[in-house]
């Protein structure tokens, strides 16, 4: 039997990174496909617990079972593994996002998010980002990191509730040096808020700002990238931190 | 100067639990509140990057600064720290949440994704919340908890990029055993869809779903609460799995 490759993303059913993403699943397993209807960038871990979902049958990808979902990528996955497909899949890949996933961004992205939910339900898990925002981007590179990596996780021993996190430098292919496995930068936005007036003259706020990187360490994603090569963080969703229980145990007396 | 605390929540500024926390808040600091205009469960670090964000003041705490903003709580706190206040807070509180986030609910969680987001701009910042989804729990017990907690983080020393989950069970104040400091615990929801149809014979989907303990340790968040304790889960935004790094690196020849 072939493996069953499950695909989502935070960019939208109609997006080019998911459809180049399929371009390349296809050769290693059977692909099934829900996406949401909408691009849902920057929603996180969201999941839609006041609305209901809808799911509708998708005929982007010919041959290929896909659905559109009104939900986030979370709901995506939930919806698949939950409800719509008849087994787990060996599987789950999400992408290829518009735009790097590296560093603190793993929290905002709902690309990286679908990852996680899939790494709760032990199944195998990989997110993959394009450092390149625009949406006719050149996915040539990612796909020839995603053709490396997917018959690597179906292959491999992949650990339990794990996910990979990975990201492709904005180069040629043949340009990309390797894949280097990293930990993810500690870096940060500078946010900033794009204050205007509507036409009725109140004011509304955009989101906007500068990532910065403060992390000095050579081990990580951000670096890998510029330095060329394609980044893998093990991604975990124990938010635990360890090495700080004993310090805030003496708070208590 | 008094301490500037920073107050948001994720199940929106006219719920129960906020204004308990404004409550306690009040006797510790000045008190600055920016929250969701609508509930906000469940949006986990989404932030509002497609859309603009509108502020409007809110008259619902008298004699305060006090702010709805039409977007997630971590858009709250952004708008806060870059937008609104004059200066940085000395903590950020959210909650008190109808509902516990223990365990990987931290992932789903808005109020924590507001604190989640404090640690990233490296302000000591605490979600509260109690377990009980009830929109008229009584809070006296989390806000003796709270009571317990703020100065602590106010006076103790608060490590750098970290913050803290806290949960309160669903007891009298009175029998609430004390403060505990926990891991978060290895335990999932078991989700299921309730799968009905409209009016017009479409189908519709709504998460559900019961959430189960496969952990066994003693020291987890879930288990202080069984025992009748708060629990403390010091928490970061580091979802890097160190302890998988080496094998991964296996994968690449």
């Amino acid at each position: 039997m072939r493996p069953l490759i499950f695909i989502t993303n935070d960019d939208g059913i109609s997006a080019k990174g998911i459809k180049s993403l399929v371009e390349v699943a296809v050769d290693f397993g059977d692909v099934f496909i829900i996406a949401p209807d909408k691009p849902q960038s920057g929603m996180g871990h969201a999941i839609t617990v006041n609305h209901p979902l809808r799911l509708d049958a998708s005929r982007l990808f010919e041959g290929l079972m896909a659905f559109t979902c009104t939900g986030t990528p979370v709901d995506c996955v939930k919806l698949g593994i939950y409800e719509v497909m008849h087994r787990a899949p060996d599987l789950i890949i999400s992408g290829i996002n518009h735009g790097e996933n590296t560093s603190t961004n793993v929290l905002y992205s709902g690309t990286m998010s679908a990852a996680v939910e899939g790494a709760m339900e032990n199944i195998p898990s990989i997110g993959f980002s394009l450092a390149n925002f625009d949406s006719d981007a050149d996915f040539s590179g990612a796909q020839k990191i995603a053709r490396q990596v997917i018959p690597m996780a179906l292959e491999g021993e992949f650990p339990d509730h794990v996910c990979l996190n990975v990201n492709v430098p904005n180069l040629p292919a043949e340009e990309i040096k390797g894949l280097k496995v990293c930990r993810q930068a500690h870096a940060f936005w500078a946010d900033r808020f794009d204050k205007r007036l509507d036409q009725f003259g109140k004011p509304y706020y955009w989101l906007t700002g500068e990532f910065s990187n403060e992390d000095r360490g050579e081990d990580t994603d951000l670096i890998a990238l510029e330095q060329g090569y394609a980044s893998i963080v093990p991604t975990q969703f124990d938010m635990t931190a360890y090495k700080k229980i004993e310090h805030f145990k003496k708070w208590i007396k």
